[in-house]
């Protein structure tokens, strides 16, 4: 492995301006720094960081992922709880046998009833949540356990 | 009648190397020359088959079949369970009295509890759902059966 | 394959006169006429159409179809919802790798709550609904793109 | 007692040749000669071993109950589910004081969720489910421990 | 009118010797020799008092109520709580104009959950419970009402 | 018996200038005049007929009916499903073994879905729905049916 | 202030041709043209109209919004109903103490059950619905109760 | 229209006083007094304001507007959330082609999940909510737009 | 304190007559006395004993209350499952820092489903149930407790 | 009665160091001595005060006290809100005529919905909640209410 | 095999004494006894018969019955309705083609309906409930069907 | 921090021998060799690694974690599902402004619908699920982003 594809969904450009007091001050940016920086220290490859608040552009990077062969860490913040759209695309991906973590930056079990629920979940590879920026952290981690 | 527009929601893109034992070992290309040629021996019609993941897309084109006097064969793939959006547009084919035909390649009720559910059904035409690639020309059968 | 079992289920046998609005103004007797010359034409075979408001009946039918080899086409009409005897007996014929193809004179998803749920479908070939009388012939054409 | 009924409920004369892996390969006659063995062994009395696919049949099985005196094994098969017509007749089994035992072949909890739900049971006087034939045997005995 | 039908559904064959302090004391035939001297009296008319256990019987007299234009009063005993097959049959006697009264011997509301739920009553012109036998007096009188 | 209270809950008293489709065209001053004359002619006794929008009032009217023994035909209107207060002084009418009917216009079941609760038909002794004012006179049939 | 932001979801640029009878005659031209002189004579200010099918260009201009620090008129349509990525785009707005009136044509409440449920109104700032394209005037409206 | 009625529910009398940080400080006196400037102002008509906490108060209230043909502005307060009686008598009001607009001062859908339920809304020509006492003016807004 | 308000909801006033195997034969008469001899005894304090089967009075005597500033017993009876606008009063007492105590004489979740359910208990101090004629005593003993 | 047992579930023996802002900042060992005083002050009697942590060791101690004829005063912390096993052994207790008094130091009902809910309550004597440790003294109070 | 372990769950130890009409009165040592006799007589084995209140030590159990490679006859009570780690460890004994077979003395549905749901039953060879001490013996005899 | 806890709850011990396939092949033993190791060399700690079948063992070491200021890694296994007690200990643990992080071998929400729902999230600070051992890797990599 040479990339890792770490894909955000809507609102996630927002960070650091978006209520940093329940998603942290880091900015959308800075966050994409941290991430390259893990991903060459822990997995040596390169982090591809994308962002979109567009539905159809992340399941379209799920299927880049199929064909480049590339692992996948992904953040559906709101697309989360309803879009089977994106689900259908994630389960391409690990049906090709590779990996898919689904990350969140709080704990959406502690928050409104309507984030107890994911769409995603059920055929992600594993789960991360609740630790902040820290979460891409260790999911790149997940990474280099399942890969390395 | 000279066009019939046969529109695919999210994932359809990827037929053929998506789970192909689910969803059959046909491209969308190859499917999409099949309809063409169904739709000219049956209906004696251009078949006009699109793609897209994105879901304000497939909404622009129910409103131009509604502007064009098209009717529509429709597999809203995963919007089928949550996109009202798409739910409104088609409402207004079916309004303008012009045919909406859902279709499905597999059968949603022998899979996952939520594929059960569809918001489409309600304001459809009709619906052809399990029969793979057939669903297709099924549906150009029918629209020959509501049409001729 | 020369023969294939349509099978009706309760109230069907009043077509024509059971509100023609709904469910269209031809008799059950026409409707078979209609089966029988639509599957001599598209699949080279003989329809036997047949008609009972009783579940034992129609249980009895399909283990004769499942006895025979004879593909299926099935209008459970009110069984539909809550027949889990009839399913039972479905089961056997898709199990034996005979098609049975639900089809449904209207889009039940347009009517009452109640119809909106089947307990057929889960273990249907496929399933064609909203068509009319045009429901037939479509089956017909769907066993003859399995079959042919 | 000179006499036990044991019914039999739709599908259930299709044993044997109905998806053997989960109900056996021994066929209904079989099992009615295994349960007219054991009735005389255990209990001394001739089993009356019977099977419908007729609802109304079993209802009306259940009246004759009554009036013989004749304790009463039941396998419901699909009725389980919803025949509260059933469940009518069964309580007047057991409201007048026969023994109803409910047996099923396959356990239902490991089964399709339609299949946790049993309208008989609340009225039976016992539940014996998941001991494939030797279920009828398991009644039979369970009919000895009560009469004798 | 000259005939009204008064059709009863599973189990009411057994009123009178099941359990009589839930519904009376009163045998089949005795309510049935009360309903016809009821129609004579109050209605001038001829009641055809039926039972059946069967759901496909209930239904045929449904058929043959509608073509008769006879009125109907009807207990769907058990079937009452689901049986959509005689609903839809049932539903062909108030779309032909004709009377159809839903009536209960006990009251099923003050009775088990299940009872509480009539899949019949959307459809019935009125319904009666909780008056024991006095309930086809009243289904009768209320006939008188809208006929007379 | 020379008095039946025949109570009626909120905006009744607007018989026959609402909704007159639904409810009828005659008022509630005809009605109450229709119900004395029934009570008179079919009972020999006094219809105390009255009508308030307000809870309480109708719970005192019950709690006089347990004092002065008499019996009660009572049409809840709205209140029928959810007002509790009702439904527990309608109890202590039944618990002094007084008949209290529950009497609808309309029938409920074919209405919206909020009308199919009833909170007064599980204490009630019978229940008569559906035949616009006639549910009066066959209330009024059905107390001397009990009290005859 | 000097401008506000009326944005409008999916369907509603074919307002006047979409089922006039629920939507109303006027165009959406004709209702931006409305909507600018009501802002310009109730707030003096500038409204920016806005319509898109496109859920991600809807969340962009809650961004837009947030940072140019002005107030928002939105008109969700159907992505009332399930998108929680608006939602939460919705939620940096009155965050950043900025009002987000939510307004309908229609009365959702009065139309289907899944028209009942909103994602959004739970961090609006108010809600106006109902009142055809006066819903735009009377948020105008609303907007200068608060601001001025 | 020289008059438009404005009635309120339980509790609403202690504006000012109840919880100002939800209700504002605005007493009911003080609101009384605004709604009779902005209905002179806005409509040229005599604002007739009234608060009750009693349900057949407010129901009556609706019959009489009904007979004068007056508009309603209704604040249901918590009968929103249960009183069918209320719901029943603004339902004459509507049908007797007479505004009636519900509001609140607060969103309730920001609030306790019971107050996400209104029994009266799917009656109501409209809704506003959330805007604190300038839901009284916005409403009256909303008369002239219709009315004027 | 001088003063406790000990107010009684629906069908209170009836106790002694009212089903005495379930809520005693103590009148409410009998009650008042008992209650004003507790508070007399245990808080120094005069019992203002009412009773009312008026929902707005019982609103209203919550307001007078919190003018007042005096602690509130309350058994509010069948009001306890749907009066939101008795919840809502309630409120104010306890906002006001004032305690409001709910109690009730039988044990509520030992009785019907519906019982099980308060929208009281969730803005109440404490509660207090099944303890009969005593739960009065220990309501003002509570009272002792927390303002002693 | 010599002995009364005062029972208490899981986490209780944290009491004063667990978030004291709900549970009050005295020490359990300083209840228990409060208890003991109050017992032997207000009913003559020793208590016999107890924590664990344990289902089955709070099972025994029901069991013990069957055997021994102790009233018990119950709090089962969390275990109320699924153990059925300390519910079947409540059960005998109040089914030995000994009276079981369930008390929660907090309202549950003012709490995450999943303290809405108690399995121990509909078979406990009485309930009193929300009062802090004095909830303890009230239960001893109803003791000496029953007993004395 | 040699040994049979079976296995109580909490308050069986209680047998005899514990509501004798419910549960017979048979005392847990005679049942043991009784079982010792049906293992020797029915198996040639030797029962292990054990009983404990403690949810911990019942899945000790199971996991010795793993190592030891014995069946297993559960008698889950309360624990039927929640123990999802006894689920487990049971899953742990099915998985190693150990039988384990789960009776109960009563017929749960006959009872409350928190006793209608199993979590043991779904991964239970089979399941016999209903027939008092007796389900022990029939456990036994159904293991000798499968071992024998 | 020098310790740090890694909790585990029922059947956790049998690692390796039950079902490999789902729960992989290291032992208890050498996973808790693992932990220690990866604690040493990532937190520069020790770990203390625990695993039992019992709750109460668990609650109780909850409290010890909160005494001794100890971070806590918490695999709750079945627990997760119903165990409030643990829940309520777990809240103690985060209140004193400790870590706990909730792991999963396997991730849940891929398996029995049971499994999605957990009892411990809502409290905790982060999860991580679907690792096999490495989810203990990264969550000691988890505390060291937090405590580091």
């Amino acid at each position: 492995m040479t990339t890792v594809l770490i894909a955000n969904g809507p609102n996630l450009g927002r960070l650091g301006s978006r209520e940093p007091e329940k998603y942290g001050s880091t900015s959308f940016d800075a966050l994409s720094q941290l991430c390259r920086g893990w991903a060459d220290e822990i997995l040596g490859a390169t982090a591809d960081v994308r962002q979109t608040d567009d539905e159809s552009e992340l399941v379209g990077w799920m299927h880049q992922a199929v064909d480049a062969g590339t692992p996948v860490i992904l953040n559906p913040a709101a697309f989360t709880h309803y879009s089977y759209a994106l689900r259908d695309a994630c389960a391409m991906v690990t049906a090709a046998s590779l990996p898919l973590i689904e990350i969140h930056l709080t704990n959406p079990h502690a928050r409104e009833e309507f984030r107890h629920t994911s769409v995603i979940s059920g055929i992600a590879t594993g789960t991360i949540a609740g630790f902040g920026t820290d979460s891409y952290r260790l999911a790149i981690t997940a990474l280099a356990g399942r890969l390395g």
